[in-house]
């Protein structure tokens, strides 16, 4: 028999309406043939997850402009998947409207208020009014289903073939350094073999004591691990005491990384591998 | 001649309308005495900082259930202002109507996203529909000046009295270790005697070389002094490369803290001191 991934095609649940950012960086993280499973939330994500209708949950971690989802770190606490993957995603932002629409006939532009944060020098310089709403895709699919006029939506490319919009400007970002790194989830571990180009994510709580994230890191350093990535929570129901989530380079299936982790359950209280998974290396563009 | 505090009441910027949980946190740090002085926007609020029209900033940085208010960091970079002091308010949500609504004839509730999560099972069990607004206080002026009936909206009781709304419900978040983190910023430093209870914050960038976070934290550990935090920000244009925000226990005035410092410039290309400041412990409820 063929193994689930061949023998149908991967669902992969995400959240944003169809032609979301989210959807955009499944295809190129999962292939063409992934079936799409859009979802009105984050916690519907992990719900599609949990009761077997998604194979897989593609979400947004962090924004190189804009800085971490830290939502989809607590959902991922609160929830027992783990990461297989990793994929950055380069957001390209485009103002569409109806066809037919000019740009100078443009008054009003609707998108989430962080896509309008990040395009905020071309809408002056446009000299538009904008409107905040909960959704970049959603917000071309209001155009289209309210046939709004004299009104643009930014959105992806993908939003604007599925809304049937025409692009009226495209790249309009701010700043093009602009990279959106999304995790794959699924309910069993795909630890990657030794000596592949691997990641491993980790939470850990510490206790309130001197140089206790310093002794933390040292079992790192100690080892030459290098770290990519160090966050720090609020715990909830403990007023500014923290949770950390750390990237390191490594597998867990390595003897090192395995000592590491070993050294680290002395100091911390609460420990929790999220998941070993192929680094994702972009190149600059 | 009587110095500037004394001869005029503080000038005090805060972002929100009339009534916003920052009004709140500004009068009980800087005292009732205070003109308070509402903004638009985080940008507006260091403007009228910076061009004198305001004598003191006041800036939420941190929530102990949704972290931290990153625009503000990366405000405070841009800017060359100094934290002088911080205050831990407690945040109270409260349900308000136009007077003589009861609370079974409400179906829809207006607030600030964070407000509305923060109070999601209360909201869930009373069984209305939620809007999302850019502010709390705003909601409540929103009520009141569109007269709108069976709507509520979730604010502070400031602005309640404000805008001569009703409280339906107070105190309706879902969890009550609900904290935000005030900073108050001013043009000049005031940094506090070496003795005092005094924080220390700063910001520094870091190479890209292996266990450079760890030597980084060992100025700290090595002198035996504290952190009481630590927070990471993308580095605009350097993709997912890294900007850190550390808080530690002492003043600037402090011996130690200044040979820490010495030492950390030795390993950060970027070190800027945000200001010393007097910490302000609040005790468990």
């Amino acid at each position: 028999m063929a193994n689930q991934d061949s023998s149908h095609a991967l669902e992969v649940a995400y959240q944003g309406e169809i032609g979301a950012y989210s959807e955009g960086a499944a295809v190129e993280a999962l292939g063409d043939a992934i079936t799409p499973m859009p979802c009105e939330s984050f916690d519907a994500v992990f719900e599609a997850l949990a009761d077997g209708r998604a194979d897989r949950a593609v979400l947004p971690i962090e924004n190189s402009l804009a800085g971490s989802i830290h939502r989809n770190y607590d959902l991922m606490l609160r929830h027992d998947f783990h990461i297989v993957g990793e994929h950055i995603f380069r957001v390209h932002h485009n103002l569409m409207a109806l066809p037919g629409q000019s740009i100078d006939e443009i008054d009003e532009v609707l998108s989430h208020p962080q896509a309008l944060s990040q395009c905020e020098h071309y809408l002056r310089d446009l000299g538009v009014e904008t409107h905040a709403t909960y959704d970049t895709a959603g917000s071309a699919k209001r155009v289209r289903r309210e046939k709004l006029a004299r009104t643009a939506a930014i959105a992806s490319r993908r939003a604007a073939d599925a809304y049937d919009l025409e692009i009226l400007a495209a790249g309009i970002e701010d700043d093009p350094e602009n990279y959106t790194r999304f995790l794959i989830l699924a309910r069993e571990p795909q630890t990657p073999a030794e000596g592949t180009n691997a990641k491993t994510s980790i939470v850990f709580s510490l206790k309130d004591q001197p140089s206790v994230l310093f002794k933390a890191l040292s079992v790192f350093a100690l080892r030459d691990i290098d770290l990519t990535k160090l966050e720090s929570r609020p715990l909830r129901g403990r007023r500014f005491r923290y949770l950390f989530y750390l990237d390191f380079v490594g597998s867990v299936e390595e003897e090192r990384a395995q000592n590491a982790l070993r050294h680290l359950e002395e100091i911390a209280p609460m420990l929790r591998v999220l998941g070993s998974y192929g680094r994702h290396i972009v190149q600059s563009a």
